[in-house]
């Protein structure tokens, strides 16, 4: 029988170790495979040989659900960019998958991680070996092609959604006018700020404007739209991607550099450019919020819809590679909405990969809000909280086992 | 039989709502009790007769418990200091009090909160007026003096920890060292910079470095400290008190003010004060995180423990109340640790009304952790999920009917 690899590439997310609790449970119970290794640090650590052995790691049924709480990267991360072919490294890595007996190769990733298996399985092809690379893809940033959504997705913005209408409940308690800028992670792809929208749900009302990197962003239309709320005197809540740019596509955060106390220019957030923006042109009560990197690990608040998708996603990713499937990334197709329905599949990893997948225009509304077919598409992924492990009083991780094999 | 009246006041918490809710049921199972009222925008809206009738909103048992998981303040908040007597204000407040035929006073609050309670307690005994005032503490800084701990406290201290641990997974996936410094709420008491130990307990290691005011901050100490985890190469978390000051008193995050793009002197807190001074001192990667607004009303991730304690002490305040108390504070008072037990009691106000609890010195080791004492102390306060509600997706928060009566 031949072993299995399996590595974790780009960002943490909170669902990217339930994926890999579905290729490592999968691979047992089929009985067409051997030893089931993990690369430490992606694909960099695949060329340093740095691999474990998954089988002593995870051990119950509770081991699978205990990882699959776990958030962030149980195997570790990299950014690392495979060079263009020829290139010595791929025979590296065929002859270290020659050593470690690998026929299947599974790449747990948002886009760059998708070139990756692309090459190497073009690569593999090539050669005629039989080494099949299927991609499993993850990102908060839900930016990935040919899928309804990207698992990792849901989770992000289950905290952005619930976080935002917590924000709007403690702003509301004084008497008087105030603004809260809450910046969302999303360069390029507007689908976490977005996914904000969420909050009106709890009857919050919040956020009143959203800005996303979808639509170039226009500070005098901002002020005057920031300026009727002043004079209704309500609470206004902006949620705002990173990512958003001028009309000449130039990254607002970059104009509102700020130089520290020790004379450092500091990258200006574009929550905190949008703060100095409303002080400078209103002089109203403002204060911005990022939600940094806690929005993507946050694994005590994680949709049960998009754990139990990552889960099953690795168990098909097994299912697409022993039925002979090679060169594909997973995908989810949502059949129906209600009831939320979705079918698990798979397309060449040339159609995805290096592509980005942004918000359809017709979804945005005046470039400072999002349409009910927007909230429609989110609110079966953000749905149901998923278990989460405590033993004592915190929550109880599982941390595999690194001895390198 | 008279009429009740509740108010809550000072900054929000998760907590203050259950304790609200723990008023009202005691309240109305009495059976001593006519109407109950409530003060919007705590004595503020009481002077402006800004007042609800709080059973036109609280109906079924499903109320309380939605209302006790709603997070921040329900009837809204003040920040208003009562003046010094004798003063006109105090003669109103009687005059309003008879007008709805006020017997009870309770101020759910903090140390402000308290001292309300404490004139207005005083004035009505020296007028002869049976009105009694009982305050049911809240605060997320735990720095009330004469109870083990505050409502509130607990949940905020639940978000941190777990926070705190994402941050180490999040943190430790790329093969690389870095430093963070996560900036939590407390300008004078370190309680719940310290609950940041907790997250220990998940084997993630980190904080790695704990912070408070109470103890004067070295930065020649602390670089000292970063470098050597610097050469160990091992992921550095540093959880810092938004108060640490410097050996003269003076807060360390006026001295790291930066100027931002339009000129604006921002106040930069100390988490980003601490960030330039590792950037200038050992020019190593460093990120500074908020938890902001965010850790204070974090309905979604509150302690099962601190809000059922929250909710009884209201209810303890009523039967309090109803036996003849006033000029009171409820407390929590430790009976044991294992199994958890605590006893509901009440102080007489002069005891805590402008006093603050700090964390005791023999809990603080080196100026940079804190002991096992001080994790033991809090294991049970954040113990356990308290439960939320959903209808269909997001949080279903219960909002009060504001017509004024």
């Amino acid at each position: 029988m031949k072993n299995i690899i399996i590595g974790q590439s780009g960002g943490p997310t909170a669902a990217i170790n339930a994926s890999l609790a579905g290729v490592v449970r999968q691979a047992m119970r089929s009985g067409e495979i051997g030893e089931i290794y993990g690369a430490l640090n992606g694909i960099e650590g695949l060329i340093g040989r740095r691999i474990i052995n998954l089988r002593s790691s995870i051990k119950s049924a509770e081991d699978y659900d205990r990882l699959a709480a776990t958030p962030a990267m149980a195997l570790g991360s990299c950014r690392y960019k495979m060079p263009a072919p020829p290139h010595q490294t791929y025979d590296e890595i065929l002859r270290i998958f020659k050593d470690y007996g690998i026929g299947y190769f599974f790449y747990i990733g948002g886009n760059d991680s998708m070139d990756t298996v692309k090459q190497l399985s073009a690569f593999f092809k090539q050669k005629g070996e039989d080494i099949r690379c299927v991609g499993v893809p993850k990102t908060i940033d839900n930016d990935l092609p040919c899928t309804d959504h990207t698992p990792g997705f849901g989770s992000a913005a289950k905290y952005i959604s619930g976080s935002i209408a917590e924000l709007a409940l403690d702003s509301s308690v004084y008497d008087m006018f105030s603004v809260i800028v809450a910046e969302v992670m999303g360069r390029n792809a507007g689908w976490l700020t977005a996914a904000s929208v969420l909050a009106r749900d709890t009857g919050c009302g919040s956020p009143q404007l959203i800005y996303l990197p979808e639509t170039p962003f226009d500070p005098d239309d901002f002020i005057k739209r920031v300026s009727e709320y002043s004079k209704k005197k309500q609470l206004l809540i902006v949620a705002v991607s990173e990512g958003i740019k001028d009309k000449d596509g130039a990254y607002l955060s970059a104009s509102g550099a700020s130089v520290d106390g020790f004379g450092h220019a500091a990258l200006a957030g574009a929550g905190r450019y949008l703060e100095s923006l409303i002080k400078d042109r209103l002089g109203c009560k403002v204060r911005s919020i990022e939600f940094s990197v806690l929005q993507r690990a946050a694994g005590h608040y994680t949709s049960a819809t998009d754990i139990s998708e990552a889960l099953r996603i690795g168990e098909e990713a097994v299912i697409a590679a022993l039925s002979g499937q090679t060169g594909v990334m997973m995908t989810l197709e949502r059949v129906s909405n209600s009831p939320y329905l979705v079918n698990f599949g798979s397309v060449p990893i040339e159609m995805c990969a290096n592509l980005e997948k942004t918000i359809p225009a017709e979804w945005i509304i005046d470039g400072c809000d999002v349409s009910d077919e927007m909230a429609e598409y989110l609110r079966p992924l953000v749905k149901g909280n998923a278990p989460s492990f405590e033993e004592g009083v915190m929550p109880s991780y599982l941390y595999l086992d690194k001895t390198i094999v």
